[in-house]
């Protein structure tokens, strides 16, 4: 067995972590994002307690430590080399970790982690090429080909979320203008829904009432909520966010063309109003659509313990073998 | 040593290609691009005259062949889906020539071929992630993971000329609107050259008088020469054409993070003048580029016969061991 730690910006969960996926005792902690040393006395905290459940019962069964970081990850998988809502900037997290656990440690992006989840246990359970994005705040990317993930040559590759989509478009946390992200995430699926609110549409009812007229106080959760619930004005701002998902992942498969694509995050749980205008939107736009299958697009299964489970299962992978 | 063949829409080269990348022997026909028949006929002539020349002194030194074609061929290499300039949809290329030849026959987008060459012989031996960028008429992608030439579920992969980059921007010949290669191939270059001669602006002076004052009459090959002789109009625009090849990198950068881009094609012959400025453009798009290294964006080197040699060297590689 595994740990598997995913460390967020608010909040980290440690688990262990059967070789079937499944997950068999976890921790939820805060997370000190901005007290580097905080974070890894945390970390190694809840890590000694995981780890202390298994090894009364079964001494040294835990043969590593996986840990997926919303961040730039050296491709090594050693360095957080930058972590936005972090304090480590260039830190050594797998040794210091391993300085302090005694277990072989191994770091990646939660992105790739949740990918690599959902290759192994998921939505994409053996294919490839295989493309997972999460929706959320952002969108993230991660890449399997020849059964490896993908991390490039600085392992800052999947950063799907910054193909420019708009010139000159809006601004993003990244520093650049126009990114894919600030049109088809969850972020932008909640602009559009206060944008409504605020015009005063009639159409908007449902929505106004549900954040009382104060249309800051609207969230993609109420947005999808509704939606659900069949309110037009809430489907159709998810259906336009699908569609500008699957106009900008015509980019994406036409340079991966993947087998499937994987779509979990928050914004996933709309589900099908999400995902069919998707569909729609990349069948339209993808080149040589006429000539080849265009990718299915599915929802993610792993939940929200993928980064969890896949940067777990990778250090099983790394580390089951130098010690069988 | 291998043949390989480049079948471009108005002519084909067939050429003997040395382990070492070397050309020791070839012959340019032109296409019968719209006669399916007469084309594998001409071909197979060429490989013959190719293969005799081998034969005669070295009975049996001719392990296969590598076929490059400007279309879709599907992921085994052995059918051609659809080319845009040649009359096969769908034809099963490599087994009509197997038959016709004796020789084993392996067939890949010419995009694809090319980035082998470069990746062992040419600008990116060695260099791991690659991505090598023909910008010609359109912009072709070619990609190298792990070693590997990535061809994608299908064959279609590296298609980056069609990432989305202008919403509803100029229509592209694959029937979508505002593809990337629509703003920074040499079909963007000649038209942005054209505009600014018939805009009768005076700094145009020396491509007008190039052209003889018909605009029409100006191609990328007239820009370029100019612009390498001095003339300022001529070097602004191709700078400028070199930003947008920049901006539009920064896209694909993100979601592979190659550890170097490798730039031929027709366009590519404006050297620096082109790659500056999508030099510049691509460290000022690319997400995290603050955190990381940005890619050199260099020349290519293996020149125009690089598809053919490129398409060698697969065939050499793949039935080179089932021979010895």
């Amino acid at each position: 067995m595994a740990i598997g730690v995913d460390i967020g910006g608010t909040k980290t969960v440690v688990g262990l972590v059967a070789p079937d996926g499944s997950v068999l005792n976890s921790h939820v902690v805060p997370t000190p994002s901005q007290d580097s040393e905080a974070l890894f006395a945390v970390v190694a905290e809840a890590v000694a307690q995981v780890a202390g459940s298994v090894t009364g019962a079964d001494g040294g069964a835990v043969i590593g430590i996986g840990i997926g970081v919303a961040g730039l990850v050296d491709a090594p998988g050693r360095t957080v080399v930058f972590a936005p809502h972090l304090a480590w900037r260039g830190e050594p997290v797998a040794a210091r970790f391993e300085a302090m656990t005694g277990l072989p440690v191994e770091v990646e992006n939660d992105v790739a982690a949740t990918a690599w989840a959902e290759y192994v246990f998921g939505a994409g359970r053996g294919v490839d090429p295989l493309l997972v994005l999460t929706v959320g705040t952002g969108i993230g990317g991660g890449i399997v080909i020849g059964g490896q993930l993908i991390r490039g040559a600085t392992g800052a590759s999947g950063e799907v979320g910054h193909v420019p989509f708009v010139p000159d478009g809006r601004p993003c946390a990244c520093g650049a203008n126009g990114c894919w992200e600030q049109y088809a995430s969850g972020t932008a699926l909640t602009r559009a829904a206060r944008e409504l609110v605020a015009s005063g549409d009639p159409a908007s009812r449902a929505l106004s009432q549900a954040c009382e007229g104060d249309a800051e106080q609207l969230d993609g959760a109420m947005v999808t909520e509704l939606a659900l619930a069949g309110d037009p004005a809430s489907i159709a701002v998810i259906a336009r966010i699908g569609a500008l998902l699957g106009e900008g992942l015509a980019g994406t498969v036409a340079i991966l063309d993947p087998q499937r694509v994987v779509v979990g995050g928050g914004a996933a749980q709309a589900g099908d109003l999400l995902l069919q205008p998707a569909r729609e939107a990349l069948a339209a736009r993808l080149v040589g659509a006429a000539f080849r299958p265009v990718p299915p697009i599915v929802a993610a299964e792993c939940g929200e313990q993928a980064a969890m489970i896949g940067a777990a299962e990778l250090a099983r992978q790394r580390f089951g073998a130098a010690q069988t």
